[in-house]
């Protein structure tokens, strides 16, 4: 990960090199400067969130906070997970009050329901809760949370989503996460991460842990 | 992304198709089922979020929302960035209440204060804040923001981050965020992210958004 840059390796101790420290830090400030005065579209942006790796929802909810934060409208539609993780919705409706709408859809995992029709109709009740929300310019934040694994089971089709988000408000913004995330997504969407996994705890025999994963 | 797997291209409709669906999916509780009872080790997590991806922090966030959704007495430091984002701050100090402790340390990104003594004194007075935290077994979840930056700029050493790490109470999680985490970082903990770029909307020009960058 440590790619050595130069920063960390230079001595800091006279004045001389104190100076060289700020003169190259100045020509950083007029570099950094003038990519982000390049940056001057104002709109709302489509992130996507994929990956096998930790992060995917949490970062979601990240920003989630991040925009309350700033006194956004904000919706929230979980997809697939079901009622097992309830530590975030709990924290999210008292804390995000009435500029939060939070709806889960769906009992669980796959391998959970074992009812694929079932599955299917809570992702689309959950969808159409979803497109009201991406029609409604009252909307400043919207999060599908895991609607990747719903686009990846097929339940939905990749075109419908897109056009919803393509249609949607130009100020709002709308986070995708899971794994799985669709080609077609990835080529629409303005940000996509890629989380990959390193390591992960549960390989080395530790339960997944309230607070981090629950 | 999308490595094909067997469940999207199947035909569910008849109910001999929706019996081997079934039959499927028991198969996968099974096995699911016994992943899970092989991790049954329960203790604190130490969690590293690294790459030049979207995440990183929002994900800390993410978590940070799940500790105090569980009541978690929580502690966050955040290092290098400075005064610029608020929106997180100012949404964590009303929701977290009596339950988090939330500093910040820096006065923005090293090109712009253009001051390494200064940026070190900063990150010093939070990592002694922050082992403050390690120490005391009230904190279940400390988030230590960006810190990889400053080991990066070696303004604190690894090998002090670790230990302090190491030797905090059992049931204690740590979040570490920031590119460039060190190989000796990763090595130590649990579990380990890298937030890859697959594109970012400010390479299209787009400006850092609030609610999700800001």
């Amino acid at each position: 990960m440590n790619s050595g840059q130069n920063d960390a390796s230079e001595q800091h101790d006279t004045p001389e090199q104190r100076e060289k420290y700020r003169e190259r830090m100045q020509r950083r400030k007029i570099k950094m400067e003038a990519r982000i005065a390049k940056a001057n579209i104002d709109r709302g942006v489509f992130v996507v969130n994929t990956g096998g790796g930790k992060g995917k929802s949490s970062s979601g909810f990240g920003m989630l906070a991040r925009s309350l934060g700033h006194g956004f409208r904000c919706g929230v539609v979980q997809f697939i997970k079901g009622r097992q993780d309830t530590a975030e919705e709990r924290f999210f409706r008292q804390a995000g009050g009435d500029l939060l709408d939070f709806h889960i859809c769906g009992e669980g995992f796959t391998w959970i329901t074992q009812d694929r029709e079932r599955d299917q109709q809570a992702v689309l009740a959950g969808w159409e809760i979803a497109c009201k929300m991406l029609a409604d310019p009252n909307y400043d934040f919207i999060l599908l949370d895991e609607l990747n694994i719903a686009l990846k089971h097929q339940y939905l089709s990749v075109d419908e989503v897109l056009r919803a988000v393509s249609l949607r408000p130009p100020k709002q913004h709308v986070v995708i996460t899971g794994r799985h995330a669709p080609d077609a997504l990835i080529a629409a969407a303005d940000t996509v991460t890629e989380m990959r996994v390193i390591k992960h705890a549960m390989k080395a025999g530790i339960k997944a842990q309230n607070g981090i994963e629950l």
